[in-house]
């Protein structure tokens, strides 16, 4: 890994960004790395959601002009989704942008957060208000750095794999029945897989034009419930956020007739049977509505979803209002 | 020119931002285009350079989600180069972008500010230190908002028809030559061509890798004189700092040998003939030293440089210390 890194860097300089719990967790990994390739900067942020804040991004810019940084250095961001989306959205507009090299230490972050370019702060309590789409230079993967992982992150992080399984169906969903959710390993070949169904999405559509929007399933409803949460002080795993979105959204697909109950059902119960012992509570809808609106799949005031449909394909809905997400979100708490 | 926006937004919605004084001068031009054609919201910031702070920046992207704006609506920028960069950036980092819409009020804007993407907004002194480059959705330029501009603010944008002319050389520079600086009006024809030559280079190189780091021309000391300038609370017009840059740059030229004298005494005889009453005193170099790292255009500690050569082509410079470029400074202070 660490040759790859050093490859990858070419002699330039760089800054070192991390979170507290990475630099004692995983920065061992890195063994003599830094000895030998000094970086600018260690900086070191708090871990978590909490570091994506206006605050903190203000701070690394005026730091990065403490530190005389160039448009040809490099911001190596080595941790979670937060370090990442933070880290991403620094680099991008520091200068208008400098090189970015991501190391994600989670399984959510490798799979998902670290591929694709979307980085982002939070803002007033709207998860990822402000960023950009803007692709890193590289993306080292390191599985190893699963090994360190709670329990939790673990699952929120194959609760991506599985989003990227009913986006992809087919042999990838087949092979993901097969998985033993209680080892917390993750086949190398099925994490591989679930990065190029990302990376295919995102090649075929950047800027989020059209396919793009597909990976967005389980996040209309998901996003509004981690928001809800944040806004009580409770932070919870993105990827458990998702799978309740998830559970959602598929109801939401029976209703409209993309999917039969019975091809929704088989989803929902491995989904339960996954995830199902950890899931937080799902809030009251009237607490996640106002959420819903500051969704970026909105058009003209409708929600805009990618549901799995019997064909195998994700299929467009447009929303003219918000009852029937009511009344999916309702029928799913009920279940 | 209200038809052509009326027709560009297609009827989506849209916020207008402007600052004071063009909603004064330049907004009953628009005539009752405002009645027909409802904004979300009218946003006035201070004029000139002090809005593209970090301050307005957020008040903005708050205001944006009490107005609950969505992907799909529109950002009109109304004014001049301070408008454009900071409602480009603050469009292209709301929900990871929103479209844009330029309608400048300036020559300079016209010209320069408005075309090619780069936003951004200044950040501890330093002028566009935070920033992105993405296009906007159109430009739509209006020749008669230069009827209300200040001499000063007319020259300005005339420093960046110039500089085109010194990079395009041939026709566009003998035409160039003909015009009366004294009417305050440039033809259209020029200011067309001046659009285009920017337009031509932006889209060989959106992302500036190449050559459109020869639109930099005049700006690495330029901007190092504004900031100066800035920092002392005093400001001074940005053309006119990049009429100085270019004076100091073509002298390098010279230096290294790119230029003859006389090519050089030609070009700076005729920027001294049209912009020479206008000049602010040059600062000491020492007051301008700190700020030539923060420039852009600096890889691995070297300022890079493209400059003008008898060839009529713009010709790379890296620099391996700021000798050369404190030499040509001083011998432009004291000619």
């Amino acid at each position: 890994m660490s040759k790859l890194l050093a490859k990858q860097l070419q002699g330039r300089r760089y800054i070192l960004l991390t979170d507290e719990n990475v630099a004692e967790a995983c920065m061992p990994m890195l063994g003599d790395f830094l000895a030998h390739h000094a970086p600018l900067d260690v900086i070191e942020v708090e871990a978590g959601e909490l570091c994506k804040s206006s605050e903190v991004c203000m701070q690394l810019w005026s730091h990065f002009l403490e530190l005389e940084v160039a448009k040809s250095d490099v911001l190596v961001c080595f941790g979670g989704g937060s370090v990442t989306d933070l880290g991403g959205f620094v680099a991008a507009t520091f200068k208008r942008g400098i090189p970015v090299i991501f190391i994600p230490t989670t399984l959510l972050a490798m799979t998902d957060a670290a591929i694709g370019g979307k980085n982002g702060i939070d803002f007033e309590e709207i998860k990822n208000a402000i960023g950009v789409i803007s692709q890193p230079e590289a993306v080292i993967v390191f599985p190893d750095f699963c090994d360190t992982l709670s329990s939790r992150q673990w699952f929120s992080g194959m609760a991506e794999v599985v989003k990227h399984g009913v986006i992809a169906r087919g042999d990838f969903w087949e092979e993901l029945k097969a998985v033993s959710f209680e080892s917390h390993k993750v086949p190398l070949k099925l994490l591989q897989q679930s990065v190029l169904v990302k990376h295919a999405i995102v090649r075929e559509d950047p800027f989020e034009k059209s396919r793009r929007m597909e990976l967005n399933f389980g996040h209309t409803i998901g996003h509004a419930i981690e928001s809800t949460y944040m806004q009580k002080g409770n932070l919870i795993e993105h990827g458990l956020a998702v799978v309740m979105g998830m559970i959602v959204e598929i109801r939401l697909a029976v209703n409209v007739k993309f999917l039969s109950p019975n091809e929704a059902d088989e989803i929902t119960v491995l989904l339960y049977s996954w995830f199902g012992n950890l899931l937080p509570t799902f809030p009251q809808f009237d607490e996640i509505r106002s959420f819903l609106y500051h969704d970026k799949k909105v058009e003209s005031k409708k929600n805009v979803l990618f549901l799995p449909s019997s064909s195998g394909e994700m299929k467009k809905l447009v929303l003219a209002s918000q009852g029937e997400l009511e009344n999916a979100y309702n029928q799913s708490i009920k279940s």
